[in-house]
């Protein structure tokens, strides 16, 4: 077969971590669209707003009243989809089958402030966001019924964010899920056919091919992974491999912060908008096995496709076939790298 | 282990179709909702509007005018995700691997009138469009350089679909997409170890416990299947195994459209509101093997959960661990169930 042509031929591109195909299609960027347009988020917020249920001072749902904290806050999510002290229990009959689920779920706010964002906040604000990450990790993986913590931020209304207030969430639980058992698997295969772990290979020739990489600091790389399927989806890898946060030294968790507000001071810069996205990190699971396959990193989702108000949906044939994309990663990767690392608010006031 | 109470526990089904598994959190529905609500679609349209690029007559992109149609239409998508032209070719370097890929789209207009759906024509019109579907299946399976042809309908603005002029979409192309893929990985390990296929076991079985069916006719079956991940995600399956849609005879052709028209009745009535979802059909690759293993059926993934207005978000959790749910599949069914068939757009003038 000839050598393709990515940035003119309709093609797929293989995900190794997951071993599924993305279609990529970036002859269509001449597409007109006369379809749904979001609201562009509201940038001017109050430092506090008395109707926030995450604002320190404040009543939640259930009662609870938020203490008047100054840095993180961290809580059980009072409607929690996991809880701890579900009895064992299953249904094993033939094609239906079910199992019951333990787990916890918690609530992380990164500021007091309602107005910030990890974009807006200072180095050492987010430094405080990653040894929180890191105090949680420890602790709830420490729990013998926890074998997989997921930490993650949904951020904009546009995914399904219900407060603007600048939090994440943890869902600790039993289990490996679906999708970090598959990058687990694959991670594992590779090791076991490479010696190597697949990640650290990856970021290594990520960064000497450079077209992909978006910025990097001197323990991690910011990109947009050759397999992208949002518009804008991105990895942060630490260069060297790690299997959790909790094998950061000093510095490599302020370098983690460094490079979450620049990469979301960039997201925020591409379209002029506060950027929506779901983002969270894949980590080693806490089931007491040593993974040396498994290199930690983060995922960010990202809806936007065009503008702050114009979102790639993922419907149709991409529910029923496969995930399709239009402009291709190299693309996306120059754009973003094409960003400034000030915040169009600070700069334009 | 106990038996598990599907009702009240956290716990995650097994789709057998996929081997993923969802996390359903039955316990979970008094959350309250302060996020983002969509637009309610607009119900009063015209029968015809001069702007819509798929009404008889008018002109699309590129200079193309449509033809003064009375019954269904189908032309080539105007930016077409797959080309039939595209040259073979290839990446093959390691954790970079891109394939081309060779296909064709096409958009088939359901009816003339802007005004309609699925759910408000008649049943006459509603087979035209099943008949439409067994012309081009047949049509696009012949082609050589086609092996599946994925037939579907993005319905509504919150479904990234940009005209509510009633229409769907056809991908057809080279090679068997993921999700099928799987699907059919799974049903040839079914047949191997039963010698029955999947779904034409899953079916009689659904039939028989009853909870999760929301209609039957002589020849097909609608339920929400026991896994689930949309909050009203709902399947028709044929009752008996056929392994596409030009295996129907007459009246199974009139039954499907029957259930079609049924299924998307009772979803308008559901919320009062013109439904929004993707749907689509999986059949048997048209590859030339034999396929004993599969059984046709349709997909139907529409978003909403509350209301007209308020959303399910696959986001954060869901795309970093798994799917995720709230109401059980039974819930859910049961509301179908008690909807009318009666379109409420007839009922309340
Ligand atoms: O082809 P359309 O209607 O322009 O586009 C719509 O359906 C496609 C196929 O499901 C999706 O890829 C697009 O994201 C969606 O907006
Ligand atoms: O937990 P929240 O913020 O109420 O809810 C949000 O995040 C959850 C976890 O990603 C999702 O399941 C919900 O669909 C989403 O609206």
């Amino acid at each position: 077969a000839d050598k393709i042509d990515l940035k003119e031929q309709p093609h797929r591109r293989l995900n190794p971590l997951t071993k599924e195909w993305i279609k990529v299609s970036p002859h269509r960027t001449k597409r007109p669209w006369n379809g749904q347009v979001e609201k562009p988020m509201l940038d001017k917020k109050p430092a506090f707003d008395p109707a926030c249920y995450l604002c320190p001072g404040n009543e939640r749902a259930g009662g609870h009243k938020n203490p008047d904290y100054k840095g993180t806050f961290v809580f059980e999510n009072d409607f929690a989809a996991l809880l701890k002290d579900t009895p064992q229990s299953e249904l094993n009959d033939g094609l239906f089958q079910a199992k019951s689920e333990r787990g916890l779920c918690k609530v992380i706010c990164f500021s007091p402030r309602h107005d910030l964002t990890i974009s807006l906040m200072n180095l050492q604000e987010v430094t405080a966001v990653v040894k929180t990450w890191q105090k949680e990790f420890t602790d709830l993986g420490k729990l013998d019924y926890i074998n997989h913590v997921q930490i993650f931020e949904n951020r904009g209304s546009v995914m399904g964010c219900s407060n603007p207030h600048p939090h994440g969430q943890i869902w600790a639980e039993e289990i490996i899920p679906d999708i970090p058992a598959t990058e687990q698997k694959n991670q594992k295969e590779y090791l076991k056919k490479n010696g190597t772990s697949l990640l650290t290979d990856y970021v290594a020739s990520e960064l000497e091919k450079k077209e992909r990489i978006i910025f990097e600091n001197d323990s991690f790389a910011a990109l947009v992974p050759f397999w992208a399927v949002w518009p804008f989806e991105t990895m942060i890898l630490p260069k060297r491999q790690m299997r959790n946060i909790i094998e950061m030294n000093e510095k490599e968790s302020t370098d983690l912060a460094d490079a979450l507000k620049r990469m979301g001071t960039r997201f925020d810069n591409l379209f002029q908008t506060s950027f929506p996205y779901s983002m969270g990190l894949h980590q080693a699971p806490t089931d007491g096995e040593d993974h040396e396959e498994w290199h930690f990193h983060i995922h960010y989702y990202p809806p936007l496709l065009r503008s702050a108000t114009v979102k790639k949906f993922m419907v149709g044939y991409e529910m029923l076939g496969m995930p399709q994309r239009d402009i291709t990663a190299e693309g996306s990767a120059a754009r973003l790298r094409d960003c400034s690392e000030e915040h169009y608010t600070l700069t334009i006031g």
